[in-house]
């Protein structure tokens, strides 16, 4: 039998002790960790970056299908994925979580190994947060902190006229991983039926463990490219670009046959009769990195097969379109993930 | 008939947009705020703290009795408390919201007018977060930011045999106020008569509209006073106490007649039966510094008409004890803020 320790026979400093026994630092930065008010951190004359998400239960994650392990995980990664989509490299995060009773100490724990995986996978330290009662459902609360040297961070507005657009990795795939794991519960809530995951490890991984773009942002440094602008893709590719283009004040051309998909995403999307391209275009939480590069980088970009050029910036008053494989143009829209859901 | 402005009519872009419209940066330190993936802060060499803190409805806070308003300066201020109690000053905030759709768009307003006052008084930048949905209640998390001069931080694990313990105001008020609204309101529900929050402004003020000690680490500065340890009064004197003790290893010795009370706080515990001393010990929220200083800083404390001492530090040998007006001895247990409330 699995073992269960009710969090209520810690209390709530005995938890926080043992969520954090074995909590150790890494970043010489991190001054003063756990276990008082606040953190000290000290940059060493860099900029800090920082960015918080809230993650809520039955609005971002659904335990039914959603190991903890790997929720904390996540957790953890789409936050320093912003951190990298500024052009910095994270050092430290704050965690609060709000649980219910109905949460075992043993369940904390699984939360928390995917977290400190996370934490180890990325050289960050845990170094505070809130642990509290809630009435339902579970909450997390992640602030990320990060450094870049100064003035080399990018922001979404930096787009100009003539930069190239690109992409890294491939696209659309998390999404038919929410997709086909709604279809077997919703499958399983009606018939009972053990879930069949059509052996899709890599889209079904895709969006329970993603992992945030470090590599990128490495490449830039050895490379010595400063994007023009910058953001993850968390909504989805339409979303994103045209968040760039109203934060720059430019438009943009997109090619549809640019945007890249991997095998297994397209043959999947092909079975469930899904455009890849509208997964792509709409579906989110790729956590690829979405930017743009001045021509004079283009070989740079070019050479790394991890990157695509997927189009250009151009005048704002030429607006914001795609280019379809067949050769038409069509305006670009964000309907986002709420609507393709539907 | 008030206006309601379904937030849906928005969209979450433009909640945020409507949302952050009239915010302005103060702190040289805030290159970069809201509207990005991250902020970017730059703090010229001197360290950055930071503290988080998760509130959420029904656990942390009762809507039926808590001004939306006065819920926004609450949220932001006890953030701020961590930052001064490292004794250091809060130069940004990041604030996350998951709300309900019971939220109107003039209801965040409130609450937003509530952040912004705060942000106001103590010369803080709201700089990101992160709004989303919640399928039911409001869940608000903040992360605070400060500074501090290079290893000028004060912790909990400092304190030393013979140092004065001290704090800041008067204690036990909150947790009276929390007593009367929470009896206001079950004689509401059971019989419809309107609240009698019998002129009792202070001790209601002192729960719902809290204010963070930034003039006591002001003072320290001014006084070139350094305290070993320090922490806010969040959950009672004597958790805090305890904490200060367990982190430093030490023992310690308060005096019951020196622990400072509101003469309206006085009045009304004995109007209601309780025992000042024991609201203080266990009630929390004041959000008042507790603080060691070396006796070398007797005249510098002393002098200060907002400050009290309350007792002394001692060899951990000793264990932790409070001396009682009639002369005394008890063991400190920290009862908390739960078991005032059965």
């Amino acid at each position: 039998m699995e073992e269960r320790t009710e969090i209520a026979s810690l209390g709530e400093f005995g938890l926080i002790d043992h969520l954090t026994r074995n909590n150790e630092t890494k970043n010489a930065s991190t001054i003063l960790s756990v276990g008082d008010d606040g953190a000290v951190i000290d940059h060493f004359g860099r900029q800090t970056v920082v960015s918080t998400d809230l993650l809520l239960e039955g609005i971002h994650f659904d335990l039914s299908y959603t190991p903890l392990k790997h929720l904390g995980y996540k957790s953890v990664v789409v936050n320093l994925s912003d951190i990298y989509a500024m052009n910095a490299v994270p050092t430290q995060i704050l965690l609060s979580i709000g649980i219910s009773n109905k949460f075992s100490v043993e369940a904390l724990d699984e939360f928390y190994e995917g977290v400190y995986t996370a934490c180890k996978q990325y050289d960050v330290d845990l170094v505070g947060g809130d642990t509290t009662t809630s009435q339902r459902g579970f909450i997390i609360s992640v602030t990320a902190i990060g450094e870049v040297a100064p003035d080399k961070y990018v922001t979404r507005s930096g787009a100009k006229e003539n930069d190239l657009i690109c992409v890294s990795g491939d696209l659309g795939a998390a999404f038919l991983g929410l997709t086909l794991l709604e279809r077997e519960k919703m499958i399983f809530e009606s018939t009972g039926a053990q879930p069949d995951l059509e052996n899709q490890a890599y889209i079904v991984g895709r969006l329970l463990k993603p992992e945030a773009r470090k590599d990128v942002v490495e490449y830039f440094a050895a490379q010595n490219v400063l994007p023009t602008s910058m953001m993850d893709i968390s909504d989805g590719l339409s979303s994103e670009l045209l968040h760039i283009c109203k934060q720059s004040n430019v438009g943009c051309v997109l090619y549809e046959d640019k945007i890249p998909f991997s095998e297994d995403m397209k043959e999947f999307a092909y079975k469930l009769e899904l455009d890849p391209t509208a997964c792509a275009l709409s579906g989110g939480e790729d956590y690829e990195l979405l930017f743009t590069v001045s021509q004079a980088d283009y070989e740079k970009i070019n050479q790394n097969n991890g990157f695509s050029i997927i189009g250009y910036i151009t005048a704002p008053s030429e607006g914001q379109h795609i280019i379809t494989r067949g050769g038409s143009r069509h305006q670009l829209v964000a309907q986002g993930w709420n609507h393709l859901k539907k």
